[in-house]
């Protein structure tokens, strides 16, 4: 096992010279923070991550849940670990003080999510009940929040966030869980989930669902779904009927039980609570799905991260062959393979992904206070119309690139990466779940191309055009940074032409042509994203390269995020053109046609 | 479980009718062949995979062999497998009459192959007992051959192949095992080798370990290497000094035991045989490697391919969502995920990466049978130019692309492909094996670019242009074809550009740098050698087209295969843009310089 999971100097780096995280203080609802208390949290997270978390990586990944006498045993380490960010205040970090939090910014709380999840993603239970507390928190009533809030924000009660049925994945229009109207107020419930992430474990007092489902009576697809609360264990003690159906065995992120859940099964007598108004339901989710998708695409980036400083140490270590222009010298030592430049692309290419990721997350997060917390209605559209454009990005790009990237990881090792005598193994079979649950990259792709980019007639693609410029200006002074200053400019003006290209298909009304090749336009958007992120941390780096008296350590660690860039110019950047090519292209080859349904 | 694991008609379509396999029974080796016999094997192979190995598959992954008191315990599936393959005479087919065999061009026992390793490839110990067999049947003695062959291609002796040790992966001239010379002709070994596929099990009666080892004084390096039969159990009954020092549990392939073994570690008396010359071993495996890359090759495409067969299975089944030009229609049933464009985009991947494999493995195994079997001495050494030119890529596409092929496998499941309910889970960790083992992707491409390419003057380059012509000006004489013989001739003159621009840093002297990007290389190679399948595939289609009275079937099976080569020139070619941009590009970045040794 590797030494450590993340690089704590790069994501302080990230943090406060790329996106001045501080400067969010300057906000009154934040103004009790400063660099101080973000370093104190981080610090604790990462405690919590060597000392409890880390340790405990394969260990939960062996012992996976089962379901014994319809309960789930999980590893103990769990409450362990439950406990701990329950007492540092980890969990409700970024609430309100209203509620329970500290009133974090969500770009400080990503970067703690980061920190967790790298050290063992296997944990992941403590996402789920704060997005879930914060559904009651935002929506519910004083009673509901009164009741389950704090409870699930010490980390005592587990949250859970019930949307699949068999018959409904990415489709949630065509639920069919049912909610009957009690006469005290209350619902009955019915229905079956899956996939439900610790929806049931021994590690936790009680487990709180969200659960959306129709009332009798609501209108069809998305505009008759409401969300209620359904707890495992009712206000007045007894058990609520909720039964443990079955718990999928996964292909990774073992640790975490994923639960399919029966409601009113035994005795037709589901209690369930309504959150907000009627037929709301779909519309309370969706107002917490930016920070949920963003949660994800942390999950991605951090368990790559991991993986990278797994292959990091061994390839500093491990002795293989000689260096090409000294292959005669069969006498001398064999050399770290970190020498070869095949190796050396394998990790500059998992540096990027995963520092890249890191300040696309922070970015997005950024947006995201911004948007709710400062006080000027203009700015605070502008930054809610930028977030709503780059999440589907940054919870797609860290994932699938994610999953590209710990297979680089595992190629560093060699057959060694194969076994189970190293971690890469295990974050192989972890992260490809990411691609997939909270919207698979070609539901988000849809998301991107279908909705985001038209939002508000296009005015979202107009300010990151702004935000962009602003990062090539900034590079313009810097010589060594001029040359890919030009390269973002070029990239930028090619996805404005096949945005616009796209634009005259979706102006046929083709909607299914259209977006026939969205997972590409989405390869594109991410590749001119990422590539920004990484020009912006490269004027950070060379502005910290300009302060006088800095060490050579500080100073090679500076020079190694510019040379990470112009990797990512040099080796990743350049694969935009083959899906534009494509994007461009207008021969049909995916979509349906009548005359072609033999073809599979 | 899906219903099948592979595509027998096309198979034979591309056995035949695209590469004309039949045609070597003009050649006397195989002049007892026709297609019938070939039928005859297939067939033969299909029922194993049918009865034995395709419902066991789940079995042997999930009963992973284990080290008990020093034996390896294997699933009893795999003593069946290796009775009925002995039996029906598989392990043996492309052996000549006087080993035993029945003389079948290697074409054909690489279909064989497919067929099997997609039915269940935790069944793979064949594949070793069929290589080391060979090895022994061509450079060993009379006695070695006499007393090993015939047994091992029964089914009852397992082979091994023992290269690596822990100190040599990928650096074969590095290896330790030693072995001396005792005064009977004999030696005794001592050393370590570890990953030994079936390097014991007890589902045979003898295991024959082939073992790269120095003899005592041999000279250092590549040089030194001579190679010998090292039986479990001695031609005299008694047990030979060879220990289970370890088994490896892995991500995949769980069930093929991958051993770490011990070599005279007992009582130093560990008997080893040499095969052939001193210091001549690595030259004996080198002459064995393109088969054993082939075989490879043969696997990656093969788990892709029952990933696809799975994958399309339950994109007919499962229904979801509405087209998205009927979106509104929200109380219409929901429709089969195959009708959406981005699952097809996904199907269309796989299929184009599992046939287009197969298409160039058998095209390459043509080559291997030629290259063997001419009695024109030139039209020999044509073939073997071909050969070792595409063996590389041959090994390298089907396992890199498969890797893609069957995340998008697991995608099209959504969330159940994450889940042990369905067998993509499982290929997802066994194919990851596939680029690492027999030469590593980084070491393929070194060979393609380092090696293959310069060799005899660059002469393999113009004969593979030449091959790739004749394609060319066929697909010109059919109107539908027309546009893509020009891009492939666009394409093969872009690699001809690239070529001659690294051929230009290999004239600077600067080894390192010239192979720095080989595996991006490999990826520009493969695209336009797959496309160049394809073209094939789709000539042989369009040719079928034209015969009179063809039913609606066949039509559909026949236009499918032109519409999958569209989409490989559609969405796949296009990428090798990416790549050569960088290739062309003349920024160091990946090559180790003084000043940049703390990057990483």
């Amino acid at each position: 096992m590797a030494s450590k999971y993340f690089d704590r100097k790069t994501l302080d780096f990230i943090l406060e010279d790329v996106h001045t995280a501080s400067s969010l203080s300057s906000l009154p609802y934040f103004e009790d923070h400063d660099a101080e208390t973000f370093k104190m949290v981080l610090d604790s997270a990462e405690h919590i991550g060597d000392t409890i978390m880390f340790p405990n990586l394969s260990a939960v990944d062996k012992n996976q849940p089962e379901l014994v006498d319809g309960e789930v045993k999980v590893h103990p380490s769990i409450k362990s670990y439950l406990n701990a960010i329950g007492e540092a205040g980890l969990l409700s970090a970024d609430f309100s003080y209203e509620d329970g939090g500290s009133q974090l910014p969500l770009t400080v709380s990503s970067a703690v999510g980061f920190t967790l999840v790298s050290a063992n993603n296997g944990m992941l239970y403590s996402g789920l009940t704060a997005g879930s507390a914060r559904l009651i928190a935002t929506f519910g009533s004083e009673e509901l929040k009164k009741t389950y809030v704090e409870k699930m924000l010490s980390g005592k009660w587990q949250g859970t966030m019930c949307l699949t049925e068999p018959q409904a994945g990415s489709s949630l229009s065509d639920i069919n869980a049912t909610a009957t109207r009690e006469d005290d107020g209350t619902f009955k419930l019915t229905g079956q989930k899956i996939f439900i992430s610790a929806g049931d474990h021994d590690c936790c007092d009680n487990v709180v669902h969200l659960v959306i489902a129709r009332i009798k009576g609501a209108p069809s697809g998305s505009k008759g779904i409401s969300l209620f609360v359904v707890p495992k264990i009712l206000p007045n003690g007894e058990l609520n009927d909720v039964t443990n159906v079955g718990i999928f065995h996964k292909l990774g992120q073992k640790g975490v039980p994923a639960m399919h859940l029966g409601f009113g099964d035994k005795s037709n007598n589901c209690v369930a609570y309504l959150i907000g108004q009627e037929n709301k339901g779909l519309g309370y989710m969706f107002k917490m799905m930016n920070e949920a998708r963003i949660g994800v695409g942390v999950t991605g980036a951090a368990i790559a991260s991991a993986a990278y400083q797994a292959s990091l140490e061994y390839a500093k270590e491990r002795p293989q062959s000689r260096r090409l222009n000294e292959k005669s010298a069969v006498d001398s030592p064999q050399i770290p393979i970190i020498q070869h430049p095949d190796v050396r692309r394998m990790l500059f290419f998992q540096k990027a992904v995963v520092e890249g990721s890191m300040s696309l997350l922070t970015e997005v997060s950024k947006y995201y206070d911004l948007s709710h917390s400062l006080e000027d209605v203009n700015e605070k559209a502008k930054y809610h119309l930028l977030l709503e454009l780059l999440t589907p990005i940054a919870k797609t790009y860290p994932c699938e690139a994610g999953v590209k990237s710990i297979s680089d990881a595992v190629q560093v090792f060699g057959g060694y990466g194969f076994t189970e005598d190293f971690s890469v193994e295990q974050y192989y079979r972890d992260i490809r779940i990411t691609p997939i649950y909270e919207g698979t990259t070609g539901i988000q792709s849809l998301d991107l191309l279908g909705r985001k980019v038209l939002m508000a007639d296009g005015k979202a693609m107009f300010l990151l055009a702004e935000e962009i410029t602003k990062t090539i200006k900034e590079a313009s002074q810097t010589e060594k940074l001029q040359p890919y200053a030009g390269k973002l400019g070029d990239a930028v003006k090619r996805l404005s032409e096949v945005t616009q290209h796209l634009m005259k298909v979706a102006g046929t009304g083709d909607v299914e042509l259209f977006l026939s090749d969205a997972s590409l336009y989405m390869e594109v958007f991410s590749l001119v994203t990422i590539s920004w992120q990484w020009l912006k941390v490269a004027n950070a780096a060379e502005k910290g390269l300009k302060v006088a008296g800095i060490n050579a350590e500080q100073k090679a660690f500076l020079e190694s995020k510019t040379k990470t860039m112009q990797f990512f110019f040099h080796y990743e950047l350049p694969k935009a053109e083959g899906f534009i090519t494509r994007l461009m292209d207008s021969e049909v080859i995916t979509v349906l046609r009548g005359e072609e349904k033999m073809v599979f």
